[in-house]
């Protein structure tokens, strides 16, 4: 995630960082190009037929149709991701507030909070393809770690690790009903976040949506410059840049918070989000606490 | 569902799998046509009647103003068919958790979950017709599942059958009160998930609404060609091509998006979704876990 | 509501059922004589002032603006009423199942679940003035019927009934704690529901939105012919007709969406719902199930 | 509220009452004039500099995004103060409801309901002012009614007393530990919607959208002469008279609704709610229920 | 937040406290100015090269989009932080209630009703920077504040105060199961809504949409002047004008908003509402209660 002030005024057209400019570079550079073949070639060569800019009016309407819904569909998903994970955060400081109601301090406790530590590393892993065995070997030991990366669903593992705890407590009279209840409640939560999360993670936008969008784009971009010959003159090949950028912009800014979960520089932070909970269970535990992670270069990982 | 990557640049005009092209290709082509017929008309036979090109600039706001709101609506019913389903694998994967909190590893475990599965693949025969007696028979054997799918409701069938042990488990003392709440509360929870796919099946948007779109998009194509002869010149059949391409191929695709449960192309893979619910059953009763389902030729089922 | 495939090509413009042109064929004859006349007049009698028809595209681009909104808040209205009757068939299941659990067979379950139908046919009757006596009389019996239909509010009176029920099985030792919280808990359901279907029964979007959308439609109408002058020609009265159609169809179908609970062909299906209902207490009590309801010439009541 | 079905067709512009043509009079006048004056100035005087209506069209464009914006923000204010409210009559009979099942009738059931109706009457008198003192004192008499509203806090008085009456049962043996959580879960609904209802009228739309708004409609309808000099020509003032009544129509509608609890037309009719709850109080404490409130004049307050 | 009366007519063009004109001012300007410069050399000395109104409608309407999207996001985000706010005051008044019911009058309620208050001091200077030491002694005492503010994470360490409080009181046998559950779950909306309330603050909109957003409103009104040139005539520099202050102002506008906890004119009054919680809790432990924060000069801190 790009974390960084609002630009003042005169650094607005300056930043490359964040920006999708040069990602889309060879489609600006492609529609002025063209736009400045057209324009030559009907003033110094020979008429080209000329299409009139109302007509460009109707079809950009379509387009600004498509590129609206993508755009609000693609934020919307960016923000649940961020939501979800958001939420986990919540319930991690619930349940670690919780097991102190219900039973105070102890083994049980760092036990159970550790292995939601590995949970979400493990979750981490699943979505974004991180190392994380490091990470999980920090909280619940090297040996759990590699146990639990060996199991086909290994967050899932983690779970099922605290689950058999809970069972154990209760049997071994260390929690009473109340307790059993208001943890196994809390730790439904998590499974919920992971199922969102994964519905992000493997269900794109439908595809057929991409198609048109980028389908539409480029032969609004070929036609445009027809469009220009009666209505821009000389400003042709300046006014087909800008459009360029403004509707390749777009499709390539919904691409990318389509898939928020991708190593890429407005993705979710899950390593920072990670940290903030590790840091919330040193708190709960009383041990020493790491750092927050800050932006390296403006990008929050 | 069809899971593909965005094309790469010049691929974008090539693909046809998950592209809409191929149904409207007779709308297309009849549009294109007409459109060359009226051309063709007023220059070399006798003048038609031209219409100016901002008429259709008030008329193409309104048909946006219903594709919009057809399309927004269709992709929620779309994406809430997927959240449905993601919600149901969360509920399957908590139940086991709880299961695993209040009754421990056992019969009554195994009982339980298996039934769930088969729910799961009853009420997917239920939404879209398939033929699942031996996805049910792999969980709860040949006999169970003949009774299951000869019950007028079959998948509520199978959920009858867990609330009738999950009574007997209580009566035998094998749960206590504290799980036997919890595990009605969790089990309440597939009823709903089924109320909602019924309602997303039963219940499309209006029929007024499909017929206003379609008849606004076909009397918007029969009408452009005239606004074109003054302002797209020669270029008039690409313009009506592409108008034709952008309207009638975002109808096309919510009409698809409107029904998720139909077996087409872009519909939500339930076989795949069923296998994923599977798999986690495996886990949670420490069988052998088959693999996930992949996609053929670019399209999960 | 009207349950009908969308018609093939060729049908589209042939079918009534459903359609809103029936009801706003007035609107569009008396549209397309205005532009008729208006035309005929300034051709042959005396020139007609001509309006530039970029005025109507401002004027057509805040009428858009209503039409949409009221267009969304009416299908939301609609599509809400649906959630609502979907969530009490989920709630009732769930009720079935939750009375399996924790009160097993017997005359206490058939008691609950035949005054939770009674309480959906009352329901019924209070949001659409049917006649239910006889579909409550078939289920708890003539003489109960009549008492409850005597009451103030029948289908609270028939709730009043189920907790006193719930109360007199708590005491009677037929229910424990559990249970009786359980059940207390759904039961609670059911006068949310009925306070959602209240407020959208009793409470229409506000008044004084259908004004400006009907007069903002009558007045485009209205001045729309003497823009058409100069843009049009002879297709005056055609394109008066279209926008006509497609204003006023507007205006309609969000009228229609807006009362979903009206008895007309666009309504929420409540009698198929409550057949429904009653189907799954059939399936629950082991009770022979009657049939769905099926559409009478394309109408599910 | 405004209680009026749609008006037939002929009716639609006769209505006065719900209309806001009667508050915007003025700045229809002023912007009808001040066309009429321009045009006059510019065929007669001198010429005035014109405008093309397609500038108009582009600033049109801004200002519908502003005044639809607004307009969607206000409409959800406005539903969702009828949805609190709505759900605190469902909140109020499920109480009823559990009353009934965890502790049955008599002095308990009737101090808790009368109090709950008590809470709503003065809560309607923290949001509008209304003077409550006699409703107050029909339910709970006037010496507790004197009490309460001497409070800082009159509705919360009333949910306290609640909340000690609820102890006192539960240390009386009046009720279990089950009723006691089960009627303290529902109890904190109230305070919840209340706060809801503070929000909505403490916390308006922020102030600077409303300057915004009203601005830029100024300065479209003293803009818009100079552009309707070439294009609408004596229909000029018919123009300008027309788009003032769409755009401040719309920025005053947005205003009231805005404001939900105001004592205006289109408010929430909190007596007539308040009224609901009354009736459903009497008939669970089988007590006989005052009418339910009609509109006087087509309003509902 | 800006607490005002919407303007009378004449003052609407007055107000500059809660406008964004202060802020744009220097845009404006410019935008006016070269527009001037491009009118007066296009007139007097050489031709510039015109661009035709209709190419700015395309792009105004890009960027209308990009506005419009932005616009809801933001408000969405600030209505979001009010939202979670209510959700904090409904969330202690039924802790308040729910103590009164499960635990009495005494120093227990008095303990817990008190660290909540220093929690919501802590987190709003977590959130604003605000130094809210004086305010956490006024209720916890100095020596207790000193201790929370020395902790990694303040208010979180207020919450395990009252976690530890609450485990005690159950092993004292001050209160039983039913409350312990009951507090717990309450408790556990607190670090909820935290966690909602850091999101809104260290997750902005994605830079990339304000990179966008800025650099399209730029190239728009340096573009436009070329424009108005044929269709503007002398109006020009006042057309500019008006069109910087409504794509500025917005932009401006929305900045604001997405960040709701800034201290600026339109954040949400975090110190006001914590004023109320404070005010809650003196009524439910019968302290005597501070006043209601007012506006100063129209704002509300």
């Amino acid at each position: 995630m790009i974390v960084r002030d609002t630009p003042r005024r005169r650094d607005v057209f300056l930043i490359l960082k964040g920006s999708v400019v040069p990602r889309i570079l060879p489609n600006i550079a492609a529609a002025t190009l063209w736009a400045l073949a057209v324009l030559l070639i009907d003033r110094y060569l020979i008429a080209m037929p000329h299409v009139s800019i109302a007509v460009m009016g109707v079809f950009g309407l379509s387009l600004s149709l498509f590129l609206g819904f993508r755009n609000n569909a693609a934020y919307d998903r960016w923000w649940e991701a961020r939501k979800l994970w958001g939420k986990m955060v919540a319930d991690l400081r619930s349940l670690a507030q919780e097991l102190r109601i219900f039973t105070g301090k102890g083994a049980d406790e760092a036990f159970v909070l550790d292995h939601i530590l590995a949970f979400h590393h493990l979750h981490r892993a699943q979505l974004r393809g991180d190392r994380v065995e490091e990470d999980v070997s920090r909280w619940v030991g090297a040996e759990t770690a590699q146990a639990l990366l060996r199991d086909g669903n290994p967050p899932d593992a983690a779970l099922r690790a605290v689950a058999d705890r809970l069972r154990e407590m209760a049997e071994g009279g260390r929690i009473d009903g109340w307790g059993q209840r208001a943890l196994a409640e809390r730790l439904a939560c998590f499974p919920a976040a992971q199922a969102g999360n994964e519905r992000l993670m493997t269900t794109p936008l439908p595809f057929v949506y991409s198609l048109l969008v980028w389908r539409a784009t480029y032969l609004y971009c070929g036609l445009l410059p027809f469009a220009l010959l009666d209505s821009a003159g000389w400003f042709e090949p300046l006014v087909a840049a800008v459009v360029a950028y403004v509707f390749f912009g777009l499709a390539e800014v919904t691409h990318e918070l389509e898939h928020p979960f991708r190593d890429q520089p407005n993705g979710i932070p899950l390593r920072a989000m990670c940290r903030v909970m590790e840091i919330a269970v040193c708190h709960a535990l009383g041990r020493p606490a790491p750092p927050r992670l800050e932006p390296v270069d403006h990008v929050l990982d």
